[in-house]
């Protein structure tokens, strides 16, 4: 790992890993939480979780939607999505916007976002056919394998007058060949740098010198900042999910024994759209 | 040069070069100019320029401020740093300021602005040891020269807490290291590229990761775009100059014989504040 540290506390050996899951009260010494509620909590990688109640958040049941639809489309993934395209990157209706691992569970929705909010053209880039085929199907105007030619032509092609926004999920030099199509006052979401976390060596953006004649914004965010956006942003897209506006994808895998290699393969994009470890039937 | 393509059209062979320009009128068709008025206008390298009225600023006589003022701190190098601090980087007071290529005609600027509008520390660098001593003499409170040592090393001694404000005149290196500086929620102002306009291969910055978890904004600017600050900035400029709170420096050549020589000049960093051409006493 290059020196980007995490902005996640490093785990402890040892001990249970973290993250967030869904289950079902078991037992409750609080009135607020009955055996049978739902709820979402961030003591995942393990089967059964002791918590302060106060740590566990009760979901609606009447929602309709999945368990695990709370993890992705209507969890952290989601928000990361909205928050991304609207807030960050101030996406407007009539823009084109290009997205990066637009496959992944934050990619996927960020730009159904933009297509339903009026975006011109929304254009995808993925690692495998599979996945550009499932983008043309989830709505984007253009999508592409990013080993089938450079990023920097393929884009070029997909929007030969360029980009307005470029939502980042991978960094290097997807991120240099979206500054290169980067029209006058266009945005960067810097959201995340999937080939960059277990890189050798960084790649090296070399063409920043564009950023000031195209007057660009880079800006980089963290969702957790972004807590008073979650009431507009869950009402939103609950309405999108009830109408069908919004499709998510989730590739599952069965045991916690299997959450480590499920969790290589989302680093390797060996995932559709949001990786889920399913505990229990 | 890369593929960074300047945001001024290119100059057509053959033809007087263009650039900004203090001249006094003398001879005039319109009533609104009239020999002997001081005029701001755009037809430098060259000792008379014959251009429609609307095209020449009147300068006030008594605003006290030498002519050449208008052409740097009180003209678009001024007005450059004040955009770039203010409105682009988003300075407040209380932040520690970083600015590099300080003793330019626009760092120098930068930083006194910084320092008046109650930075807690600014911090630049330069390329020789007397540009140094003079940024210390300007107010600024630490500078180094950047041949000295590595920048990253530097800024790290001057600021061991980590900076708030980057204002980039440089970019590559100096904009990777001042990245690995920025403290959560730091903003780069991309105001100029100096190191990178000649290089045979521009420099990779290879920490955008960084931008993500610290959740940091680079914004590039041209100061063309801000001229409704204009009449803001130069009332409060020229209150600074009146007071002497604001210094400023030229580097003078004479005779438009020597105005190549003085343009490679700047570019090799031989100019302390703004370069101005003397074309007659």
């Amino acid at each position: 790992m290059n020196d980007a540290k995490s902005y996640v506390p490093p785990f402890e050996v040892g001990r249970a890993l973290e993250g967030a899951a869904v289950g079902e009260v078991v037992a409750s010494g609080a009135d607020s939480h009955r055996p049978g509620d739902l709820v979402l909590h961030n003591l995942g990688w393990r089967e059964f979780a002791l918590l302060p109640a106060a740590q566990a958040r009760t979901l609606d049941p009447t929602a309709g939607a999945d368990p695990a639809a709370y993890l992705g489309v209507l969890g952290v993934t989601g928000f990361t999505a909205y928050v991304g395209l609207l807030d960050i990157a101030e996406f407007k209706a009539g823009e084109v916007v290009y997205v990066s691992a637009a496959a992944g569970a934050v990619g996927s929705i960020a730009g159904q976002i933009a297509k339903l909010r009026g975006a011109a053209t929304v254009i995808g880039s993925a690692g495998t056919p599979e996945k550009v085929a499932r983008l043309l199907e989830l709505g984007f105007d253009a999508a592409f394998d990013y080993h089938e030619g450079t990023v920097r032509d393929q884009l070029r092609a997909a929007a030969p007058d360029g980009i307005d926004v470029y939502f980042d999920n991978v960094g290097g030099h997807h991120l240099a060949a979206a500054i290169a199509a980067l029209r006058p006052f266009g945005r960067v979401a810097m959201c995340g740098a999937i080939s960059q976390y277990n890189a050798a060596a960084p790649d090296g953006v070399d063409n920043l010198t564009l950023v000031i004649g195209k007057r660009l914004t880079l800006r980089g965010f963290i969702v957790l900042d972004h807590g008073g956006r979650r009431k507009e942003f869950v009402s939103e897209m609950s309405g999108w999910l009830r109408s069908g506006a919004v499709r998510y994808d989730e590739t599952t895998v069965d045991g916690l024994e299997n959450a480590p290699d499920a969790f290589l393969s989302l680093l390797r994009g060996g995932n559709v759209g949001k990786m889920i470890v399913r505990l229990t039937d």
